[in-house]
C-alpha cells in the first residue's frame, strides 16, 4: 500500500479521500489554493501545500505545481477526486513519468473513453449495448427507410456536422421519415454547409442509469449495481438513487454483468462508471467516466463497500477486496446535492455560513467540507454538501430523507434545501416515476404558477 | 400509529426518539427542565413543555408533571427513552389509567424483571440459562460438597443476607470448600447477624454479553443478535460492540433463539435486553432490561433495523416490521460513549462547548444532542454523544473508528475522547481479548505508571 497520498482536489471530495487514506493508515497531503487555506481537508491532512491563487487553472488544474508538491512532500501517489484533473490523460502520464502513481486508470483508457466516438465503438465491441443507428451519413431515402425499420420507430435524424438541435427531426413512422429527412437535410445544409444526416433510435423519455464498476487492471472486474441519476437540471445531477426504481433484479444483474465483463476484458484498472440512457427495458451506452463520481456514496450505502478503499487497493496492486459473488445489495439509498444556490433561480449564493447543523442518526450520512463560519469562495462549484440516506427499502429511505432534510440547517447563504423538501413530498418522486426531463418540466411548471 | 408522542427524556436519546417519530409521521412533544430550554430535542420537536426545575426528581422524574404535559398537548403515547422513568412500573400504570400508551412493556413485565429474584426464576422457567447454584441457604457441609461437585469448581460462597464482598469466598476444590464455608459463615454471622450462605458457580473472567429482543405482545418475538459490553468502568459500559468477538455464529444463533422464544412465551411487548455473563462457552442470565439500551445503535448498524420504529410499531399494535428469518447481520459495529469527563480521573467536566466537530463519512454515526455553544448542565449524566462506527468486518470497523476518533473535536470542556484513542490502538482490544475486569485493570496499570 502507499505511504503517502497527495489529494489533488478540494471540498467534500478531498475530505472523502482523506478519510479513506487515514483508514488504511496512509499519510495524506492536501493541496490548496490561497482561497482554501482554512478548508476542512487542509485542516485534517497530515501536510498541506499551497499550489497557487484562487482560479482553478492556476492551482487545482496546475499540473506543474501539483507534481512539485508531490516531490516536496515525497508523496508516492495522487488521488485526483472528481472534476479538475481526474480525467486528464496527460496528468496521468506526467505523474507516471515522475514515478508517482495516478490513482485511476491508465492514460490510454482515460483517452479512449474521453473520445466519444472511440468510446462508443469500444463499448459496442465489448458487448455493451449502444444506441442503434446508421453507422455514418445516410443519403438514400430507401436506405434510410430500411435502417429506420431495423431500429424501429420513433427515430431521430441528426446532422452529421450538427449540434444545437438544428437539422434534428423526429419521425414516428415511414411517412414522417421521408418528410423529416428532407427538412433535416435542408436545415443541416443551411446551418452547417453540409447536408449529411444520420439516423438513431429516438428515446422520448429515457432515464439516466449508470453502473459502478471497479477493475484491478489484471483482468478482474466487478460491478456494484446501478444508480438512477435521471433527476437533472441543465445536465447537472441533482438527486441520485440506488437501486433504480425502474429496474428489476434480473435487469440489474444482467446490465451489471455486461459492464463487469467489459472492464475485465479491457484490463481496466480503477473505479469507473458506465452511463446509459434507459427506456422500455433497453439500455443505450452514453459514456464511461474513468473516475469516482459525485454520487458514489449511494452505492457505498447499499453495498457497504468503500469505493475509495478499492481505488487505493487496485492502484497499489493490492487487488480488489471482494469478489462479485460476495457483494450484497441491501436496501435503498438516495443522495441530494445541496448547493449554495437560490432554490428558485439557481443563481450561486457564495458567502459565509453563519449556522450549520447536519442531520444524524441511523442511515444518515453527510459528506461536506463546510462548517459554521466557513466562507464559500466564489471560484469553484457551489456544492455545500451531499446528504445520503439509507433505508431498508425505498419507502423507509424516503421517510428518513424527509426527516433528515427537516433537521438540516444552513444559515447565512441560500441553499437548495427547499427544493429537496419539495421533491421528497412529490407524488411522482414517491412513485419513482420520472425521466431525464422530469425535473426541468417540474421547475418550469412551478415558475409558471 | 400514534398521532402525537411525548418524549419523557432529554439529551441524545430524546433526539433519537424524535427522529424515529418524525420518520413515521408522528408529531412530537418534548418536555424539558428549566436547565434544558435550549436543548436540541426541544428545538427540533413540534411542541415543548417545561416540566420543572433542573433537578431530575422535580422534572424528568415528575410523573404528575409529565402526565399533565400529555393532557395539555393531547399526546396519545409516551416514549420514556432510557434511565429516568423507563423502568418505572407505576409510571406505566398511571399512563394506562389516563388512556395514554406507555411505549414499553406492560407494568407487570416491568415489575417482574425489576425484582432480581423473580427475574431469575422467570428466566429459568423460560429456558434461559442462569447461574447454577444452591436454591437457598446451605447449612450442611456434605450437601455443599454435593452441590459444588454438581456445579463444578470453582464455586463462590455468598452470604444470603450479604453484600459488599463480606461473607464471600471462592473455592477451587473440595478441600478449599470446607475451609471457605467455615470462613464465610463466620464472616457472614459477624457482619449480618445471619450465617446462612449459598453456593454459586464462580466466573473468574466473564464477558458481558446481552441479547436484543423485541416482542409484539401477542406471542411473536425476535432477537437482533448480541452485543458485547464487557468494557466497563465501575459497572458503566464504555465501549460496546456487535457482534461479540467471543462468539461464533452457532452460539450467536442458539442464545438468540433461546431469548426470542422466551419473550414470545412471555407475551412480552416492546424492546428488551437479556443480559448474560459469558465464560468458556456458557451463558448465565444476569437480568433483563425492559427498555431501549444506550448501546442499541450497534445492533441497528449491523441489522439496518430501527429499534425505535419497532418500539413504536409494537406499542401501537402495528406489529413487528420483520420476521426472524428476514433479519440479516452485516459486518461489525462499535460504539464509544464520549463523556464530559476528565479522561484520567473521570471527574465530570461540565461547561460550555466552544468548538464541536463530529466525524462523518461512510459507516460513521454520531448520536448527540450537543452543539458548539452548548452548555453541558451539571445536573444530569455526562454523556456528550455516542460515536457508532460500522465496517464490513471488525478490522475495517476498528480502522474506521480510529479515523473517526481523530476527526472528533470537542473543545472547551474535557472529554473521554483520549481514552478511546488509546483503546483503539490497544492490542488486547484489537484481538477482542477482554473481559469485564479488563478496563479497570488497564486503567489501574496506566495510573501506576
Amino acid at each position: 500500500m502507499f505511504n503517502k497520498v497527495l489529494i489533488a482536489n478540494r471540498g467534500e471530495i478531498a475530505l472523502r479521500v482523506l478519510r479513506a487514506c487515514k483508514e488504511l493508515g496512509i499519510a495524506t497531503v492536501a493541496v490548496h489554493s490561497t482561497a482554501d487555506e482554512s478548508a476542512m481537508h487542509v485542516r485534517l491532512a497530515d501536510e498541506s501545500v499551497c499550489i497557487g491563487p484562487p482560479q482553478s487553472r492556476d492551482s487545482y488544474l496546475n499540473i506543474h505545481q501539483i507534481v512539485a508538491a508531490c516531490e516536496i512532500t515525497g508523496a508516492d501517489a495522487v488521488h485526483p477526486g472528481y472534476g479538475f484533473l481526474s480525467e486528464n490523460a496527460r496528468f496521468a502520464e506526467i505523474l507516471e513519468a515522475h514515478n508517482i502513481t495516478f490513482i485511476g486508470p491508465t492514460s490510454e483508457h482515460i483517452s479512449m473513453m474521453g473520445d466519444k466516438i472511440e468510446a462508443k465503438r469500444t463499448a459496442a465491441r465489448l458487448g455493451i449495448p449502444v444506441v442503434p443507428g446508421s453507422e455514418g451519413g445516410v443519403t438514400d431515402d430507401d436506405e434510410a427507410k430500411r435502417i429506420a425499420a431495423d431500429i424501429g420507430y420513433p427515430v431521430i435524424i441528426k446532422a452529421t456536422a450538427g449540434g444545437g438541435g438544428r437539422g434534428m427531426k423526429v419521425a414516428q413512422s415511414e411517412d414522417e421519415l421521408v418528410v423529416a429527412l428532407q427538412t433535416a437535410r435542408s436545415e443541416a445544409g443551411a446551418a452547417f454547409g453540409n447536408d449529411a444526416v444520420y439516423i438513431e433510435k429516438f428515446l422520448s423519455k429515457p432515464r439516466h442509469i449508470e453502473v459502478q464498476v471497479v477493475g484491478d487492471g489484471a483482468g478482474a472486474g466487478i460491478h456494484l449495481g446501478e444508480r438512477d441519476c435521471s433527476l437533472q437540471r441543465r445536465h447537472q445531477k441533482v438527486w441520485e438513487e440506488a437501486n433504480s426504481p425502474a429496474l428489476n433484479d434480473k435487469q440489474r444483474k444482467e446490465i451489471g454483468e455486461i459492464c463487469a465483463n467489459a472492464i475485465a476484458k479491457m484490463g481496466y484498472r480503477g473505479a469507473g462508471t458506465i452511463e446509459f440512457l434507459y427506456e422500455d427495458g433497453e439500455f443505450f451506452f452514453i459514456e464511461m467516466n474513468t473516475r469516482l463520481q459525485v454520487e458514489h456514496p449511494v452505492t457505498e450505502a447499499i453495498t457497504g463497500i468503500d469505493l475509495v478503499h478499492e481505488q487505493l487497493r487496485v492502484a497499489s496492486g493490492a487487488g480488489l477486496s471482494v469478489r462479485q459473488s460476495e457483494i450484497k445489495f441491501e436496501g435503498h439509498a438516495i443522495e441530494c446535492r445541496i448547493n449554495a444556490e437560490d432554490p428558485e433561480t439557481f443563481m450561486p449564493s457564495p458567502g459565509t455560513i453563519t449556522h450549520y447543523h447536519t442531520p444524524g442518526g441511523l442511515g444518515v450520512r453527510v459528506d461536506s467540507g463546510v462548517y459554521a463560519g466557513y466562507r464559500i469562495p466564489p471560484y469553484y462549484d457551489s456544492l455545500i454538501g451531499k446528504l445520503i440516506v439509507h433505508g431498508r427499502n425505498r419507502v423507509e429511505c424516503m421517510m428518513r430523507l424527509r426527516r433528515a432534510l427537516d433537521e438540516f440547517v444552513v444559515d447565512g447563504i441560500k441553499s437548495t434545501l427547499p427544493l429537496f423538501q419539495d421533491l421528497v413530498q412529490n407524488l411522482d418522486i414517491a412513485n419513482g416515476d420520472y425521466d431525464i426531463h422530469w425535473l426541468e418540466k417540474y421547475l418550469a411548471a412551478k415558475h409558471a404558477d
